[in-house]
């Protein structure tokens, strides 16, 4: 795929890069001796639950935000999300004083719709499934003449999610490192498919993989049928932030081309990541934000020797599931 | 004080930075717009639980070790510690590739001893107080012809530590800040001296106070008698990496003509800095790490309006007591 093809462009991830640089935060990229000997590889862990929010979410939300008009701003956004794009927008409206009406599943964790209101946002919780949330939110949006703000099937959002990309190559750099592996947690593949572009650029040798929860791995079974197909209704994950149905459009025509592969996990070893983290980087990841090191954990793909970037995507957990899981995972 | 009256100088601090950069981790400065609404105050956490084996003790460890000279290196080195300490000359001694016997207490957490023997070190638990472990590890070092060193009362372990002000002062200037405060957890007290002489040079107008556990609070009734007291045994408190019976002879020396007073933490209080660190910045502090956050939370100084460096010191805590934490404070 050609620049000249791609929905959004190494220069579009790029200007993301220069307007978030004010307002978000740098992550770092975190390793720790005893992780790599339990793993085996090096592994450097892109922290992005230190990032504004607790999660990667505000890079792209922000990116689509900072580019409303001046009357798009005064009428205000909606968006429609399970915890950290609702947060992510909601932070963004705040930051630039811009109206924002969130519509959140019930059943969201609670630390989720408290922070999203924390930031000034009308919260409004929904029961429902996914479809019947989205169509809902499509006519807030429409009944307040409110600029409706997609989760990832955009290319500004995209753009935003990718400025990742860039930061990971660049501080890989400064370690005198060269990754083999890049692992991104997926949903709607926002996240993934901006990473790629960028690192197609500044990181041309990497393999790029997506990492899904069981039951949710659309995107590994449309990589394979080569046309985007949906999740069976029913499944369950502890991955609250891992729940898309399928791949994005837009997400899907640029993963298809960029990904080497999507691998699937199971909840034990995202749980797992969590108290690996919790032990070895005394850091806080949500289950879905710790799902790729749960890749690595779970024995997805060989690493042996290999330099390994696993992005930690976000940190939103209750306190009391958070301990839960430390008690199941007393040997991390 | 002048300088030439100091048992350690900037300039040993600044020489100490320049050794430590190749090795340790220089910890971001973290802020969350959500921490400082809930205290009123300009916040900035210096995470030290992100630092080489998750606590600010290898800054002086290392900057005692790496000044051995080829003999003594040869030879090895002694320390006793409850744990962070011994986790630190543990790292720096395999780093130096010199041999290291550490005396830990047997009550110390399982995770400290663990990841002190992780680090290639011989782990020797001691049963017996403080004073006794001490001159075990004395007659030790002696039997061997190895180099004891001493967790805090040692010029080239406050110049280490002292490392953490240089840093402070450069990151708070990077975000515009100015701090008012500074709140440095304090034990045997060389992390709050050597950053008291780093800042009396890069931020002459902020406070320095040392924050110590209930009923080992020894710096704060020194400082008040103007002598070196010794905390009543038999004292407990959740702070298990802060308690050191009486201040050291050097460390009190320079606390007690640079520091602006000592801070008394309840043990409820230093919790809840663990719970509101989880909650709000996604990072494990241990008690003792979290005790400055504590005295903001506790209320033990005026902070309003204010810009305020909480130093969180170490983030090495079993998961069994941080699940239990986490329970205690639920709305943290």
């Amino acid at each position: 795929m050609s620049e000249s093809e791609t929905p959004v462009t190494y220069a579009d991830i790029a200007a993301a890069a220069e307007r978030l640089a004010p307002v978000a935060v740098a992550t770092p990229l975190l390793n720790a001796p005893t992780l790599d000997q339990l793993c085996g590889a090096r592994l450097l862990i892109k922290a992005e639950m230190l990032q504004r929010t607790g999660s990667f979410k505000v890079r792209g939300a922000y990116n689509r935000l900072v580019q409303l008009n001046a009357d798009e701003r005064r009428r205000g956004v909606v968006a429609f999300s399970s915890g950290n794009h609702a947060q992510a927008v909601a932070w963004a409206a705040q930051t630039l004083a811009t109206p924002a009406a969130i519509v959140m599943p019930k059943r969201a964790p609670a630390i989720k719709a408290e922070r999203t209101r924390g930031y000034g946002a009308e919260v409004i919780l929904f029961e429902g499934d996914r479809v019947a949330m989205q169509a809902y939110a499509r006519l807030l949006a429409a009944e307040r003449q409110a600029t409706l703000v997609p989760p990832f099937d955009d290319p500004r959002i995209i753009a935003g999610q990718g400025t990742l990309g860039i930061e990971i190559a660049a501080q890989a750099r400064a370690l005198g490192a060269t990754p083999d592996l890049v692992l991104v947690p997926c949903s709607g593949g926002g996240l993934v498919a901006g990473t790629a572009i960028a690192l197609r650029r500044d990181l041309p040798n990497a393999q790029v993989y997506a990492v899904e929860p069981e039951g949710f791995d659309d995107l590994a079974r449309s990589l394979a049928a080569g046309a985007r197909l949906t999740n069976a209704p029913g499944a369950h994950s502890i991955c609250d932030a891992l729940l898309v149905p399928s791949p994005g459009e837009i997400t899907f025509a640029i993963n298809r081309r960029l990904l080497a592969g999507s691998l699937v996990v199971a909840d034990r070893d995202a749980e797992r990541g969590m108290a690996v983290l919790f032990n070895h980087l005394k850091v806080v990841a949500e289950p879905g934000g710790a799902i790729a090191l749960g890749a690595v954990l779970g024995g997805m793909l060989d690493v042996r020797g290999k330099t390994v970037v696993v992005v930690a995507s976000g940190g939103n957990v209750d306190a009391a599931l958070f301990a839960q899981i430390l008690d199941r995972h007393p040997a991390a």
